[in-house]
């Protein structure tokens, strides 16, 4: 396997820098209670992989100028993020995150209703800040219009995602488009905005280029999805530190458990997914057994494979980019294989 | 009483056209369900004075250009009007608005969050089509600018307002400043922003312009919400529709109360008003006593001079911008004196 040390490198010093710039510039004002509240999670901690990406590719399109001024659109990415997180755990009723209560915990589901949406606000007020940091008006204008498609399919695919929840079972399709909806188009936005930041500085960035970053992006986070729906069933619970068939306990429809069922064979194996699927499997040995039967269908290598299919388009689209810091575009590089390769 | 032909005409023909572009142009999507949820409230009616304040400013300043070029602000502002109420009804545990059971009664606390979040992201994608109807982009992405500013107002309002429902008092200084935040502050943007669109086709209207624009908004926003409270105790229930002294019986920290509770002389009056501030006062008797001592401390009578002193600002303001439609600007004369002297 391999070491991802520049990346680490990279999203330690982004993480930094995001953190100083949200606490100090971006999440201050009264009444202090909701600001508080609003930035509650980000005190937390949290990989800051959405900022990183963002700045990595505004440095590795645009050089130092662009990595610059790309700070304030990096942080009100996060910021975004960390919107959702906040209703989200309303949503799912989650009481931990980061190793912190949640918001609503703390706080009570009206105020993190309300410092959700205050958050949200200020995704695009911490975007605004890019223009002291010598960001043209007419990049940062298309700045907020990524932030806004991103903003509704997220909301889109956390409609489907509750949706899904009372359905028997959904196409791997759809589950599929739920999760770019989901996770992806947010992290699709963050390396089009890195591009879109680096155009102002590099004129060999055209827009065709800025869609490409998109991509790589986009397959980044589905490949992370995928990454994480492994690791739920076949992941080493003392390295991941989640406990083992935790998703199929749950229910949860992930690619390996629709493929499965799709493409079981016996009656016994179909009859088995399908409790699994309604959430009604608790007992360890069915577990284990309905584990088994991902693998033997298929479905755990159908799985791995798109996850690496995924990795190797996104570093084929690096390789088509106008790239001016080499550096840079190792760091994004290596994430590509680090979101496939990780054990937890 | 004057009579407001020009202001209602005008209102309902913007009232048509904001209710065509939302739901035909911006509140479509997939999954429908949480299209549906969001656009739930703008279906049951309202009164659609955000936009027609819009739309009204942009042709006073503008011409018919600019009254064009606003229907996507205006849709965008009064979106987002709507993702509050969806987030205030759930904080509120309101059950009815409208006319219709609200949101979160229809849909569920969950997915009325969600509708909330996906309408608060579906105003900038609303204001993003004014590309098409010819609006300029650095015009565009001040108006991003604007309603950002504003949506990071009404959260600090509505902060303000949650905290101020768990204390005794609060000084009369502190319940404007929060009434001007959570109701003003859109009304104000939504001045601006019709003067920023007339800016793109009225060279005349400078920076300094739109400034006062939003004065006349903010004015009208608070005098509209002073009027609110005097209706609350001193309307006539069958003209208002709302029963009387509900405000009073719910201990809700109006102007009134709170100046009648600094301006008592007697320690009765002051122990009474005490009281309804704790909401702990509910039988007729006792609250017509406490009306009565609003309107002997001055309390009233401050009230209404204050609302008439800031129609009056507000008449002024329109005096001094650069009108080149001065029906439009009737009409916006006539919503100042209207919020003042309605009685329901």
């Amino acid at each position: 396997m391999a070491t991802y040390e520049i990346m680490n490198s990279y999203r330690e010093k982004y993480a930094n820098l995001v953190n100083w710039f949200i606490l100090t510039e971006v999440m201050r004002g009264a009444p202090e209670k909701v600001y508080e509240a609003a930035s509650h999670l980000i005190k937390a901690g949290g990989k800051r992989v959405r900022p990183f990406i963002v700045m990595a590719m505004a440095k590795a399109l645009g050089g130092w100028e662009a990595e610059k001024a790309s700070l304030p659109i990096a942080a009100g990415v996060e910021i975004f993020h960390n919107f959702t997180l906040i209703h989200d755990d309303i949503m799912d009723k989650d009481e931990f995150r980061r190793g912190v209560p949640t918001t609503h915990v703390v706080y009570g589901v009206d105020f993190a209703i309300l410092a959700g949406d205050l958050a949200f606000a200020l995704s695009y007020k911490s975007m605004e800040l890019a223009k002291v940091y010598g960001l043209p008006p007419h990049i940062l204008a298309r700045s907020y219009e990524t932030l806004t498609e991103a903003a509704v399919r997220v909301s889109e695919g956390q409609a489907y995602d509750m949706m899904f929840e009372k359905m028997e079972s959904v196409s791997y399709h759809d589950y599929l488009k739920m999760i770019y909806l989901k996770t992806g188009a947010l992290i699709e936005a963050s390396a089009r905005l890195g591009a879109l930041v680096a155009s102002a500085y590099n004129s060999e960035v055209k827009a065709n280029h800025i869609e490409a970053a998109g991509e790589y992006g986009r397959f980044v986070g589905i490949s992370f999805q995928i990454r994480d729906d492994i690791l739920g069933v076949f992941g080493d619970p003392k390295i991941t530190g989640k406990p083992r068939y935790n998703d199929l306990r749950r229910g949860k429809k992930t690619l390996l458990v629709l493929y499965a069922y799709d493409h079981a064979e016996t009656d016994e194996e179909k009859g088995l997914l399908r409790e699994v699927l309604r959430g009604r499997v608790h007992d360890e040995e069915s577990l284990r057994r309905a584990a088994e039967i991902i693998a033997k269908t298929g479905a755990l290598a159908y799985a791995e494979q798109m996850a690496m299919s995924l990795m190797r388009n996104a570093l084929q689209v690096l390789d088509d980019l106008p790239v001016v810091d080499s550096e840079a575009k190792t760091a994004l590089a290596e994430l590509a294989r680090f979101v496939v390769e990780r054990e937890k």
